[in-house]
Formats: C-alpha cells, sequence, structure tokens
C-alpha cells in the first residue's frame, strides 16, 4: 500500500492540450438530490465544475434548480420526472456520478438500476452515498466493474461488503473489493483506495475540521470531474482523494470548521499551482 | 456574577479530536421560518454550520428552502407539512433549535408542544423567538429544563417571567430562572446569562452597530452550534454569547452596522484562533 | 442654493446611542417589484439594510420573495396578495417607500392611494420610480406633504409638475415644489434637493460610470435608511444623496461600470468612516 | 486579416460622456434560458451588464427568474409565456441577444422568427447558441444582415453555413459571410470575424482553461453590452472577442480553470484599465 503525496497530482493534473474544446474535458452527468437533500448535489456540481469538468449537467429534483443556478449557472439540470430527457443526457455522458442527496425512495433505486443496466462501454460511473445503500438494499448488480468506483464511508462499506466494523480489515476488505470488481474508495480518518484486489492508496491528510456535512458530496463531485478530464484510472481517482484533503488542510490552518463549499472554491488555484510546478 | 473574558473562549472550544466524523460534532435540527421570516432560519443556519455543528437540518416553510439552500447548500431541509418525516430528524437529534422567525400561527405551536413533549433526556434545546411567546401564551411546560435554554429579549422576557421591565431586577430574574428550571439567556444592551437561579454570566462586549434585524437569530444559532459540539453546560452557551459580541465589535471597528451574516461568516477564522492559541 | 460637502455627511450620521436595539435604528417597508422589476426592490432593500435600518420588510411580488432571501436574509417580506398584513406591518413603520419595481398596474394605484390614505402624523413617506407616475396619473394626494419625499427622475419629475424639460428652471422648481409641499430630490446628472420652495442643496458628485438600472432603486433605499435612524429631516436625506455619488466616484476610480449593488456592499465602511471622523 | 492587439481597446472602449443617463448606455433584451439551460442566459446576462449595458432585460423560463435575481438584481427579466410584453419590450431594444440555451423547442423557433421580422432599421442583432441552429434548420432569413452578427462555434457555422469542417478554409467562409451579409465571430481555438466579405480580424488570445461551459453565453454577452454602449461596428464586436480572452488569460494565469461567470466579475475592472490609459 503506497502513501499518497504530491508526486500523483504532479502525475495526474496535467497541462490542458492547447487545442481543445469543452468536450475535451468531459461531458458529466450528476444525479442526486431530492426535496430534503438538494444541497449534497449543488455541492457535488460546485466541485465538478470548478475542477475543470467540460459540460456538467444535474438531474434534481425540481425544488433545487433554482438555488443550483444561483450558486452556480455553469451547470445545466433535468428535473427527475423528465425520463426521456434523463436517458438522452446520460447516453451522451463520459463519467456519470449517482447518489449524493438522492434518498432511498423507490424511484431512485429504479433510477440507478436503470443507470447501471444502460452503462456503456465508455462510461465511467461514480456511485456514493445513498445509492450505495440501494445498490445494496436491492441488491443490483454492475455492467462494467472496473469502470465503476464506489465512495462509501465505513457504514456505507459495511452494507455493501457485508463486514462488519471489526471485520474491515485490509485483508477482508481487498477481498471483498476483487469480488465487486469496482474500485472503492473507503472513507475514513485515513481513506483508503482499493483496486485489483490491492490496498492501492491511502490518503495521510485531512483533518477533524473536515468532519461536516457535504463533505463526502463535495469529494464525488471531485473524482467526477477528475475522471471526466484526466486518463480514467485509479492515480485519478487517488489524485482527487488527496487534494481534497490538501485543500482541507491548508484551509484548517485558519479555519476551526472547513466548509465543504470553500473547498470547491480554492480548486482552480491549487490545480493550477501543481500543473504549473510540474510543466 | 462573573464578568465574561476570552477565557471562557479557551476553556469551551477545544481542539478536535483527530479521529472523528461528521456526527460526532452534533446533529442539529432547526426549527423556523414562516412565510414572513425565512430570513430568521436562514441566518440562524449560516451561524449554526458555521461555528461547526456536524451535521444540521431545517425545518422551514417551503417558501424558504430555495434561498436557503442557494446560501447554505450544507443544511439539509424539510418542510413544516412533513410532519411524519419531522419527527424522524427530530428523534436522532442532539441539539434542537425552534423559534427564529417561527411565528405565532397555531400550528407553530403545536409544532412547539410536540417538540416539548418529545424531548429526549439525552436532547438539549433552544427556545427562542417566536417560540418563547408562544410557549408564554398557551402555557406550555418542559420536560428536560436543565437541558433547555431560553434566549429572550426584554420583551420576550417580561412575557415569560410576569416581570414588568421594572421588576427585572437581577434577583427577580433569577428567582424566576430558578421556577423555569431552564437556563436564560437574557438579551440585552449587556446579556445577562441565568442558571441554578444565579446571574452566572454577564457579558461586557456588544455595541450599537449590532442593533439589527436578524443578530438575535444568529446567535441563537451559535448558542445550538457550539452545544452541538462542546459539553453541554453554561459555559459553552456563555461561550457562544461572548464570541457572538467580540466579532460583532472587531467588525464595528470599520463598520457603521454589523450584519448578521457577516458574523457568520467570520466564525471559523475567530474560533480557530481561540482554539489554536489555547492549544 | 448650497454644494453638498463632505460636512453633510459629518452632521449627519452620528455615533450611535450605546443603550440601544433594533427599534431605535426604524421600522422600515420597502414596497416594490412586480414579476418584471423585481430586482429594483432587492436593490433597495440592500441599500436600506446596509445603510443601517433597525428592521426591513419588503412587500412585493410572490416570485420575489426567494431571489431578496437568497441575498439578503436580513430582510423580512410579505407578498402582494396579503392585504390585512400589509396594513398590519404598515401601520408600524417609520418610514415607508414605495416604488421601486412596482410598475403600472392598476392594483398598484390602489395600494399606493391605500398608503397614502394611512399616512400617520409620524410617518415619513418616499415616494419613487412607478409610484411618482402613478401619483400623477390618478391625481393622488398626501396626508402629510412635509413627511413625503419624491425622488423623480427628470421624466417623472415632468409628469409630476407639468414641467416640459426645458420649463424645469430652478425657479419654476421651487415653485411646483412649494405647491407639492413634499421634498423633492430630483435626480439627474447633478441632483439638486428642493425642500421649503428653496433649490436646497446641489449635489456636486456623480460620475458617468453610474448611468445603469438600479442606481436609483439604490439611492432610494440609502434616503429610506437614512431617515429610520437619523434626524427626519433635508439634511438627513441630503447626506444620503450625497454619500451615494461619493461611493459612486470612489468605486469608478478602479471600474468602467459602477454596480449598484456594490454601492449598497460599500455602505457599512463608507458609514463608518465619516462617524468616526466626526467622534 | 489583422491579428486583434490592444489597441483595439483603447480604440472602443471610450471614456463616457458626462452628461449620461442610463440610456445612454443603451437598453438591451437578452432571450435564452429554457428549463434545461436556464444558467446560459445569467452567464450573458452577467457579462452585459457588468460590462455596461444602461438597462437589461432578460427573457426567459419562469423557472430562472429567481436564480437571474439571486445572482444580478439588475437585469429585469420577462416569461417566454408573456408574448405581448415580450414585443413591447422588443420595441425598445437597442441590441438584441437570442439564443444562449434557448433549446431548440418549436416555440423558441417561432419566437426567433418573431423577432427577425420585427427587427428595426436600428436595431443591432446577435444571434447565438441554439437561435443559429434553429435559424438553419428552419431556413430562416434576416431583414438587416449589416444589423446582425451570429456567433457559431465551428459545428454551428457548419451547419448555418453547409461547409463541413474540412471545407471550413477562410476563403469559403468569407464567400459564406458574403452570401449571409451578417457579421460572423466563428468561435475556436483562435476566434476569427467575418464582415464584408474579408476576415477582418483574429483573435491571437484565449486558452484551454477557458473550454468549460458558459464561455460562449459570456462572449455573446459581452458582445451585446459592447454594441449597446459604444459605436455599432465590427470594431465593437472585434473589442468584445479580444477583451475575452484577455480576461480570460490573465486569470488562466492563476487558476487551472476559468470559471466564465469570473470572467464577468472582473470586466468593470478591465474595461477600466483601457479606458484610463487612453484618455
Amino acid at each position: 500500500m503506497v502513501q499518497l503525496n504530491e508526486e500523483i497530482l504532479h502525475k495526474v493534473i496535467t497541462k490542458r492540450p492547447e487545442i481543445s474544446h469543452k468536450g475535451t474535458f468531459g461531458r458529466v452527468v450528476l444525479i442526486g438530490g431530492n426535496q430534503q437533500y438538494g444541497g449534497a448535489i449543488i455541492m457535488s456540481a460546485e466541485a465538478c465544475i470548478k475542477s475543470g469538468a467540460g459540460l456538467t449537467t444535474v438531474i434534481t429534483a425540481k425544488e433545487n434548480h433554482s438555488a443550483l443556478h444561483a450558486r452556480l449557472p455553469e451547470a445545466m439540470v433535468v428535473d427527475f420526472s423528465e425520463t426521456k430527457l434523463i436517458y438522452q443526457v446520460l447516453d451522451k455522458a463520459d463519467v456519470i456520478l449517482i447518489g449524493p442527496g438522492l434518498g432511498l425512495a423507490k424511484e431512485m433505486a429504479l433510477l440507478l438500476k436503470g443507470i447501471l443496466n444502460n452503462q456503456q462501454a465508455e462510461q465511467w460511473l461514480v456511485i456514493d452515498g445513498s445509492a450505495i445503500t440501494l445498490f445494496s438494499d436491492y441488491k443490483l448488480s454492475l455492467k462494467f466493474p472496473a469502470q465503476t468506483t464506489f465512495t462509501p464511508h465505513l457504514a456505507e462499506w459495511a452494507h455493501l461488503s457485508g463486514l462488519s466494523f471489526v471485520q474491515q480489515t485490509n485483508e477482508n476488505n481487498r477481498a471483498k473489493q476483487a469480488l465487486l470488481g469496482a474500485k472503492i474508495v473507503l472513507k475514513s480518518h485515513r481513506t483508503t483506495i482499493y483496486d485489483d484486489a490491492v490496498a492501492y492508496y491511502q490518503n495521510p491528510l485531512g483533518n477533524p475540521g473536515m468532519a461536516t456535512g457535504g463533505m463526502g458530496d463535495t469529494l464525488a463531485g471531485m473524482i467526477t470531474g477528475f475522471l471526466a478530464q484526466f486518463e480514467k484510472n485509479t492515480d485519478t481517482i487517488a489524485a482527487a482523494v488527496y487534494l481534497h484533503s490538501l485543500i482541507g488542510d491548508a484551509l484548517a490552518k485558519d479555519n476551526y470548521v472547513v466548509l465543504p463549499t470553500s473547498i470547491s472554491e480554492s480548486l482552480p488555484r491549487y490545480m493550477k499551482k501543481f500543473a504549473t510546478e510540474r510543466n
């Protein structure tokens, strides 16, 4: 298991090609935010767009459209009720995130199932929050596990893996990851990334000022934004995880609590710093 | 009676435990904001979240959801009409605030009554603004007075205590507090905190630039956020009161009027300052 | 006619009394903003609250409530349709502003008429924008002219006074002001304030970068906020006019266009500067 | 073909006349933003207002009104459904922009057709985004081509001109522009402006950090704002194109991705800089 360090940022955050357009940096669809948890998908969208995804569409409850646009006119928006349009938008997506603030309603399980069934050979998928619980509860399965990432916290991992907290040893986690085939970002005090039956990376950063609602939604948005524009692999996911904590640690020097939205706010400057140092 | 000073901040604002998660810093439910006074509960939520509460749900009128999320995606939201969901959310709360912008409608009196009846042995309760008036008008009673804090201004205290303005001597206030059993934050030019039949603390800070609508809502949100994450006692309430004025005084050096939202904006930096000095 | 200078700010912007509460600095009601012009009353509200009014309620179309709260939770809000509540709120007002973005619908003429009829002996009234046109069109009259201020631009003044542009000489304007009895803030390249049949003050400041939609709404809000907390007289109106342009000139040093909302943003700092220099 | 440089900014961004009012700097109508793409027209409006247009009305779907006002109270707003009011507002416009986020619904084609038919001898028109596609699909025609600007990206130009990507040589583009008669801002890695059968200007600036959703909407808003207040000609369009990239390049020095809204935010300062250097 490798401890992540700044090398991963220099490796992943490449200089953008001079001849490019917004499509070059990926089409993203973010799905989440019911009436109660609308803020979650808004925070994911801020992280995704401010990390540099080319085109971002948010599928969420109608109640959240106005607040999303008030904060982030850069996002496009589709309502949960517009089934036909949802699948049109999904068809063109390079990366899909489902889960932040999605809730556990049956319709959302059906939507998740539909998305899993329609995943295409080139599409990457990030499954976060309530969608992990729904995936477990409804015993759903993956079409392209290697292109799929789960981002559970410890309780969601217990549910998904069937491992109780004490059973969540590195070895057991690796075995369960191998069974699922998907990449696992196991969020905790020291987040670990599992892939290819190996505990690939551990994140040495992060601080207790980051323990506040929305921090995971922001991380999920960053992972999605990174996958949209950089190479689609475990390194890219690890870079998002590491940068999320690195910014959180920097902000915690002056702030008792680190607001998730303040991490997203800082993304363009930090990413430039690591891209510039390298090139 | 002790004059509050910076000691109270060093005492209360502890360094966060390294191994922690958002639940560690408390689940908060904030209840308020009818159609007319929606801004009040938004300001409470900003103060609560920016002071570091772990997870914050706002129960408010549907009309306020969008503005809340536009300002503060970190909050979750439930509508006044969703009775079942309200009690589910309340069941898991560590600290509950009711009152900012709640208004005096009968349904709100019923909601307050329901909350008082359902208060649990471990739950702390802050009763502010209209909820103090409703408590008085409907002659409601407390299940766990020692875990309950009222934050009246002078007129609300007159109503709650039955003491006219001239009768509001320190001695009379102490007697009435003893009768109620709850902690009293009596807001005025120089806010006084009563508990255990004693005028525990007086706040020497504050300035007339803070005399603007929303300042009390912000204080109520801070008290709630502090109770969620620090020891649940009178010192913690006093620290919130003192810091609220300390920031207000700092901002008043450069600003003729101090906006309540600018106090909340400053919370993470000021709390870090006092936490850091100590550790 | 006196040229305004910084003296007027030192004279009007007094140090706030130590023993005070939000009521000390006035209860304001702002009326305006139909479906098309909602931004106007939002800008008035920002100017009013950031200039230091104690308690501000905005009466506006339902469509504008959410944006108002998203920008300014410090404001309270009432819908045009809630007639009973409107008059309850108006009864307690110290200063009322009607007009910004109100539009010319008949219902608005009725509302204006109702407000004029209900004006109380202690209440001050500011009539701006569409409300000036409605006042002229419906030939309405004032109950307390000396407590009323009109803030027309040149075309609105032509309509109100019956003076064509070429007839708008200083002498003719003075005569018409005497007839109306109300104070007149005649907005132009160099705004002039008329009262007591005299051209009291002329404002030497202002710049063409301020010629953008919303600048007048912001001035109306400032005048209202100043009347709410300072002595209710022509000097106070003049101080608001002068400060509005002084800030506009300062911002124009670095900005090609001066956004109205950036003037409001600067109010607390500028007001502090002039209050502090004096005391 | 001339490479654009800072000269164009000094030439176009004139010192504002001292005696002026908001009408002096143009009445603008911006049309766009359906339910899915509301953010696009909001970003155009921010660019238009912050570049200094005098009065700006946005015609958009009802769902977008609240977010528009929350970000930009300086804008006025009319709903797509208010046909009569739309044409009243259009009648008074100096410059009209149609297209950002408009979508391809049939009603929008009808609206575009209506606007083209009603264009007046003094009105300038900017056709962007979906409106270019609708113009091509419905084979619409222009009343005043010389007062009309299309702002296609390469795919939209292929559709409008009938030229495949490989056919889009400078010569072919010039011929097609001559046929259309309208000015063409052909957006790409290095944007080219065609007029009078000539490739007038090429923009040497711009960077891949600007390749993100909303960048074109912002440019369209800037062109519209510039035409509203400066001389209505190709130079003015070129100045907007050049400044858009110049600010984008400046922001890209510190930011990995350049948010469209951050370009608009910077407009007043940059425009002042070039206006000041000249005068």
